[in-house]
């Protein structure tokens, strides 16, 4: 493809529902979006002309697929760094690079990493048996979090524990662990923020994230009540991680607030579930500022559109008949708006999300639940 | 394609920039597009994988394509309507139908049946002669303005003739004719209604639109300072139209705003450009509000997402290199909205829109119009 008229090619590594909709993104601004997919069928594929079908950790894939890219990024964080590191000495623009995307894909590295720069992290320490376990328990108190160093997403790969039993039974999975201190929080915030190869750096409101079961079920923009003072050290402390870390694209910054202050949980570097919701609420979508970050193009507004945001998890229930249900829920509230994956329904997969946008929280949360709750369907 | 679970099918015959536009709200709904394209490289079929190619004047084309969609539609009003007819006669839900689309390709037929539902509109007459002409130039006073019956758009098969000299010269190009008085308006005005096949209507906001040398440069949501009853009258005149028409999907209704009152003066039946402002504008697009229209579903808010939005259509210029002047215009204005249509520049040509948002018309509108004159380029 390529020309009209030359537009910008971005390579995208990954099908999933964060390239679909990074597609959305890209037909406004007239850039070729491309994927590397695993099969045609799949969420970005089906609504992505440029598919290409490969495999993410085979270099030659890898290699074939950024000839002729002007940036390329990911919808996950699985690719090897190693891969990485030999696309950017051949002159691809990978963005983020290896150096930072490491401290998405190890959570070791992160932790040691976010300790040197001074954001504010439990305590952790490797492990790698029972009586290391118990001696961190000693120093910092049942419950501990163990978390598998790599791979872990969506409350896969972390176990909370609360003996030395349960910890051996994390133990015999064989991965490679980190104990972290359980963080009392009183809530969790996510911080989105982007940030360009020129060191541009845009954040998006704090919004609060509401999980279940480990998974993020409602991200509610700007989060409610959070004080102007936390809310800009919450984006003081992603815009610090992004700068010092040298990402290039999006940096979502997961936290607890606590008592006493904010806890850095988690880092993702691409969209990120907790920013679905500036697809409508906000003047920038994070699709398209992560388009205009890798391409190094000057950041857009990240203004909310509405006083009130509210992003639902649309989950698959046990009924697959998705579209059965449209007319209710459309018909309820005019104002919903739907987004679809094109994922084939099992339960309890993520298929989709609603956004709700208006003046009054309890108002707003509520249209988006109605419709999640509905949409799914009987349980 | 199809499946996940399982997602409606709507085709659109043609791949122009309203195809391609209707696949950013398609991917979020979940709906599978699918156009028929005269070439794998048109706007839309760049970003849509159910591209089929084929010709829309063949009516085995159009079966073929038609063959599993939902519903089909138009990104253009150029299928013959026999062929209309005979798909609908196998089953296929068309929308709108032939019935109703033969208003927005017969200037002739859409006049007389306008004139039946007491809609306003100009003295008119079919022409096919000089002298025919002057006789109705005689009753409504020169200028007169001759419209091709069918096939005109952004301005052509529109003359405006000032003689029975000119009215000659016009005659000479051998097509069907109709003669209008010439109406001496104030602005245009344009409103967008949906309809369902249920019969649920919905109209946007009523909006100014300016033109140049025939093509619509600027569309202004709200019209500015249109009183409020102009307001009501405007959108019950385009309801009343869409009911009466028996319109399934967007119509688009262009009038005149005289000072005695308002005059329609062209109908669509599709997306238009007077609603490209509704993508970021209005709570519902009305890319979105077509699928949703013409799927049979309840109709999305109309409601404006900011009290002033204006949309300019950018025209290419002599310099075809857009993308190297992406850079500023995005700087220079964080929340500015651009629009690409993936097709290659030329002198003239619509390639793509931009949209400003805010609160103040003259600050909105200098947004818009520094954009399109940015990225237009030297001239």
């Amino acid at each position: 493809m390529n020309s009209p008229n030359v537009a910008p090619v971005v390579g995208m590594v990954g099908a999933g529902q964060l390239a679909r909709m990074t597609q959305q993104a890209a037909i406004a601004l007239g850039v070729e979006l491309r994927v590397l997919a695993n099969a045609p069928d799949e969420s970005a594929s089906r609504v992505i002309t440029q598919t290409v079908l490969g495999d993410y950790r085979n270099l030659d894939d890898l290699r074939a697929f950024a000839d002729g890219c002007d940036a390329v990024t990911f919808d996950h964080e699985h690719v090897p760094g190693g891969h990485i590191r030999v696309l950017a000495e051949a002159g691809v623009a990978v963005r983020p690079g290896a150096d930072a995307l490491i401290h998405a894909q190890d959570k070791a590295v992160m932790r040691e990493r976010l300790g040197a720069i001074g954001a504010p992290c439990p305590a952790w320490a490797r492990v790698d048996s029972v009586s290391a376990v118990e001696e961190f328990a000693g120093e910092n108190g049942w419950p501990v979090v163990l978390k598998a160093v790599r791979g872990g997403y969506d409350g896969r790969g972390v176990w909370v524990v609360e003996s030395a039993g349960e910890a051996a039974q994390v133990l015999k999975n064989g991965v490679e662990l980190i104990a972290e201190a359980f963080v009392p929080f009183e809530r969790e915030l996510a911080v989105l923020v982007a940030r360009s190869p020129h060191g541009q750096g845009v954040s998006y409101p704090v919004v609060e994230t509401v999980q279940e079961d480990g998974i993020c079920v409602e991200v509610i923009a700007p989060a409610p009540d959070l004080d102007a003072e936390d809310a800009a050290q919450a984006q003081r402390i992603a815009l610090t991680i992004a700068a010092e870390l040298g990402v290039t694209g999006l940096l979502a910054v997961e936290m607890f607030q606590t008592k006493t202050g904010l806890v850095v949980n988690e880092l993702a570097m691409r969209p990120h579930n907790s920013g679905h919701w500036t697809i409508e609420g906000a003047r920038t979508s994070q699709f398209e500022q992560h388009l205009r970050a890798v391409l190094d193009l000057p950041l857009g507004s990240p203004a909310m559109t509405a006083p009130v945001v509210v992003m639902a998890n649309l989950l698959g229930g046990p009924d697959p008949d998705i579209f059965s249900r449209y007319e209710h829920v459309l018909a309820h509230d005019p104002g919903i708006k739907l987004h679809f994956y094109g994922k084939e329904v099992r339960p309890g997969r993520k298929i989709g999300h609603v956004t709700a946008l208006g003046t009054d929280l309890d108002d707003v949360r509520a249209r988006a639940r109605h419709a999640v709750t509905c949409l799914r369907g009987p349980v």
